[in-house]
């Protein structure tokens, strides 16, 4: 099969491959718009890529994606610095953004607590957010509360429970929540998987 | 929403958003990937679709993708040399390749007769085609079949209407068929659209 392309179809197939739910299929549609597309894209798209790494850095108050210190959230002075957003991913930060709710800042964890993947509570930035909440350098902002949203499957109630502790036992006075599990909006009983409907029964609210 | 992004970031995601069947949440994991990924991968990534564009030229002959000269389907003599598929598009060759059952060559004519869209017959290899068949340098190879394979839609269907005219006009002899419509293998019925249904029925076979 991969004798039909010539070598540098075989190598950028290959690579295409490699990225997250591309297969072959996709990758081979991927190559022959790359083939056809303006010269000038596939050019910006190559550039693009190794800029990306040339210049993207973990912003180093919470984590976020940034290029020159700082990140756009954290030097946001509209957001609200006494409540922060704890999250696994960068990623999760975008979702809850999108969502154009939550008005105050994150903390990136940068993963979650998964021994079977050798990722320990040292692995995560959980020790920068500490230090965050009771920063000396800056002793006019009080954080009231950390929502912990990391993803509600077990590594991540996991790693929201780890966390939950260490700021109680530091910091008593501190708000600490978890994001609510429950039916999605618009969601059908009959399509809920057994264990949100528990969750959702289990935490159900008076109205 | 794209404030929340450095530039170089943004950059990315709009290169990856132009590509077919890239959303707005498929670029942003895609570059999350590239954040991940080994800067090796990334790197060479980048260098592939630089190099595909210098490098890949359609093959003289068939027109699939090539770098030097013929490709590796023209130069493979254990093909059929008397049989000649014709299809639009490479993609379409490597479906047909993926079958392993085709042990012809091919003819691509880089796109389909569509007025619509500004396509026109001259637009496509048709007279490569026609002068390929009766090629006065290589008289000893004798196309015995040309098997029009171009997509059983509307623009398809005229495609292959017109290159069967003009291989009948300058061709008599010439054997030109049409691949097979009908209800695909393992296909249901019920689930089979009206007009599939149609040409199922009109291109029953005695068995």
């Amino acid at each position: 099969m991969s004798k039909l392309f010539p070598d540098s179809v075989r190598r950028l197939l290959e690579e295409l491959q490699k990225l997250p739910s591309i297969g072959p299929k996709s990758a081979q549609r991927l190559m022959l718009h790359f083939l056809d597309a303006p010269l000038e894209d596939v050019r910006t798209l190559a550039e693009s890529l190794t800029q990306l790494r040339e210049r993207v850095i973990p912003c180093p108050i919470c984590g976020n994606l940034s290029e020159n210190g700082p990140c756009a959230i954290c030097t946001d002075v509209t957001r609200d610095p006494g409540l922060i957003c704890v999250v696994e991913e960068p990623i999760d930060l975008i979702a809850i953004e999108r969502a154009h709710d939550f008005k105050g800042l994150y903390h990136v964890l940068g993963g979650r607590i998964s021994p079977l993947d050798g990722i320990l509570p040292e692995d995560l930035s959980v020790n920068a957010l500490l230090s965050r909440i009771a920063d000396p350098e800056q002793p006019e902002i009080e954080v009231r509360e950390v929502i912990l949203a990391t993803n509600t499957d077990v590594e991540g109630d996991t790693t929201a429970g780890y966390i939950a502790e260490m700021l109680h036992e530091k910091f008593p006075e501190l708000t600490v929540t978890r994001i609510a599990t429950g039916l999605p909006i618009g969601g059908e009983l009959d399509y809920a998987d057994q264990v949100t409907l528990i969750k959702a029964l289990q935490g159900r609210r008076k109205v």
